[in-house]
């Protein structure tokens, strides 16, 4: 925090992350912020070439892009091959997480042996046999069942649930509400259609710097375990079935969903809303986008679409009338066309 | 409570909420109910004409209704422009919101100062400097982070999380598990396909008289605020990214997902399942409907939709199959028509 | 424990629930596993033909098959009619609930009178008033409000909320972060835009034998109740909407949202990601598959798709942009045809 109120000069800042200073290195930067809001204290990125003009009237104190354009930029400047990255990291370092004060709240429940920096907020609980990284975080009302291993370094934030026997790596964010370790769904249809309950004996084990977002729910494996590779980032309301394995560096945004057993590659990223059907294979490097259904597996890398365009519900109407006949128009196509050739035949 | 064991009678119904009465105002109503269900000591309403027919069999002691659906009703009833509208303040006049005990539940950790007329739960904490405004309830288990403000009359159930500096307005209806301020999924990607998670600084800001469903999350801003505009509402299980902006009496159903800087205009309505893509801009009195993907922006109000309509599976195997051959189809046709208008030159 | 340690032999497991023993009946089984990574000591199953292969290779000590995959089986087996349904149960035996200490945590709240076979885990509230059944299990933080009835043998786990009034079936299992009986979402629109909030008076009833998934949410009735007959199975991240009716051992898989007062019958199954509107009736024994989006009744049984099928991007972006034109195609057609018939009388 003190950090933060003093911020770095700019050479402070290239001297840690590299890329080349045009302006003066004395200048000292306090915040990031957007070139449009961002003030004399403050660095701003740019990326998108789109917002290249707002070079022109931002007021910011320094900014980061690429070599492309820089070119006329009429502010101080850090010209790097990967702009967006490198704002990250210097957000990151005049952001740091605010520290949490090492210690046991006492009115959390802990039935483990936790080291002195680790720190547990009110109203927690952290069962037999856990195990907690130095200098990890539990947020208020967090629950962690008994014989659950967290890395070090990591952040649960408030009313996290983690189920016995799961395991989390070193670095771990893991926002409130997430639920690591339910059982998976797995039932039995017997004969007169009511279901038997199959009980889920893996567990849930995640990789290191994984982060986890808000209400996110990974269910433990039914007899292997779930597994989430390292470096993965889930957004918020995600639903992870049981014995998912899901890649290192795979990002996904909000509300996906990916059923049973689905083996998902290395840095993939799967677009908010898309379902992942069970019982298939996404290589490395594919994106999937929006609101896609994925039926089937997909073998080579790339980007797969599967949405709707939406339009005024009045042409929607028409449209979507059609979409049943479909078949039928095709067939009609076919006929049209044996028919046509039989006529240019004759004349 | 008491209010509603007694109940009201018509003519002060009448007296509070205007519209005009038809039938005995010293008829006690002691509750609100469906036409079906309804007794005599309950009012129903009819808003749909297609209920009509309701009315000839109900024993409701009264019915609202307009004008239009009013001649010839044989029950009480009052007529109004608005039925819906008008049972729903009846509905409220008779079923206030049970009072919550004053004062803080011993197992609660408070580490600030609170008026009197507060009351908080069973095990909920609630950070240093957060601010809540008098008569507002915080449920059991709930965590409130620093600095959080929280206006008047709000009421917070259990196991709400609201993360630090969020502001929250007055008379908020807050449900279970929902969770306010979580970091955005802000991250940015590095040359070996790893990301760089970029700290959100912002916050959320959210208005007067908003009620937010169960389970639904509210990401805090990446460097500028989240913003709920007054009067919004929200269902539960839905998804709102960093950035976005709601406009004033928005109201969205179950498991609506936005992604970030998404700016929704006022007064729309967004069926569930839907999905709003980031960095667009929605008109105000805008609906989109259920399951919809939203791709871009939609600069005039109107309905819009997206869906595709459902069918039994073995037609859908046949029409599904064209569905990848639509562009194929069109240049088929586009071929017929050139054939054909030949054809026609010759004969 | 004890009994899964010492496991049982095949003999033992015949004896209880049937099925044609081929093998050693004096083999014991220690465990369950799939083919793929059993050992000596479990018993897997083969369910799926695909899979028979899987036969030749595996160390399992037993396997349960029907008699069409048992011939030429290679290691000891149970033939049964419906192996899957077999081995659920031979997994349950083989792996009881762990036992919670019957007790209430001493930092628990009870506000009601407990029979003493019942655990309260740490932190947990439980308030005026609530009913719950003998050797039921209430786990860390759950808030169980007043008037609450649960029935016996029930396993909540950590962080579950349950509103005033609800009524829960004896068996139920519940996992972290569900949400039963927040308001359902009854606003009634105003004529300047905003909305008022219709009192939410009905509750939610569920039967026996029911499983509510991670972060599933089911909303309290507005007049009347919402209900959930005896043996459904919702996963997670399942949205009820209020008054909604789901019939007997149906089964919903993650992320479906069901809209106010749908009825939706027994034995339905509702596949991930699928959206049911309201005010609507689905028969029984109807299946809808993942991603669907229901717009109106189904009356009969079978099953029900409405998916897009996604494909590569390049591929998508052809076709997609046709999607809008369906009804110009059908048009263009209908007078290719006209056309054509004229040409074809002349010649």
């Amino acid at each position: 925090m003190a950090e933060r109120a003093d911020g770095f000069t700019l050479d402070e800042i290239v001297s840690r992350f590299g890329g080349e200073l045009i302006g003066d290195g004395a200048l000292r930067i306090r915040q990031v912020a957007t070139l449009v809001l961002a003030g004399p204290g403050d660095i701003a990125f740019l990326a998108n070439p789109k917002y290249r003009k707002q070079l022109k009237t931002s007021r910011a104190g320094a900014v980061i892009l690429s070599a492309a354009n820089a070119k006329g930029c009429p502010l101080p400047h850090i010209v790097s091959d990967n702009p967006y990255a490198y704002f990250a990291k210097v957000a990151q370092w005049l952001n740091p997480p605010p520290e949490a004060e090492p210690g046991i709240h006492p009115s959390a429940i802990v039935e483990t042996r936790l080291d002195a920096s680790i720190s547990v907020g009110a109203g927690a609980y952290i069962g037999p046999d856990a195990r907690i990284g130095a200098g990890s975080l539990i947020g208020p009302g967090c629950v962690i069942g008994s014989g659950v291993s967290i890395g070090q370094q990591a952040r649960l934030f408030a009313n996290v649930t983690v189920y016995q026997g799961c395991a989390i790596g070193a670095r771990a964010i893991i926002h409130s509400g997430a639920v690591i370790g339910a059982d998976g769904f797995g039932i039995a249809r017997e004969a007169d259609g009511s279901w038997t309950k199959i009980p889920q004996i893996g567990k849930v084990v995640i990789g290191n710097d994984v982060e986890i977002g808000a209400n996110t729910t990974i269910d433990r494996g039914a007899l292997d375990d779930t597994v989430i590779e390292d470096g993965v980032k889930l957004d918020n309301q995600i639903q992870i079935g049981h014995n998912v394995c899901i890649g290192a560096h795979t990002a996904m945004a909000g509300c996906v969903g990916v059923a049973g057993s689905a083996k998902i590659g290395r840095r993939c990223t799967v677009g908010g809303g898309a379902i992942i059907l069970g019982h298939l294979t996404v290589a490395d490097d594919v994106n999937i986008s929006a609101a896609t259904l994925v039926t089937k597996s997909i073998s080579r890398s790339g980007t797969y679409t599967g949405a709707l365009p939406f339009e005024p519900h009045r042409d929607w109407l028409k449209n979507a009338a059609q979409m049943r006949h479909l078949d039928a128009m095709a067939e009609k196509i076919h006929e049209l066309e044996a028919r046509l050739a039989q006529l240019e035949k004759k004349t």
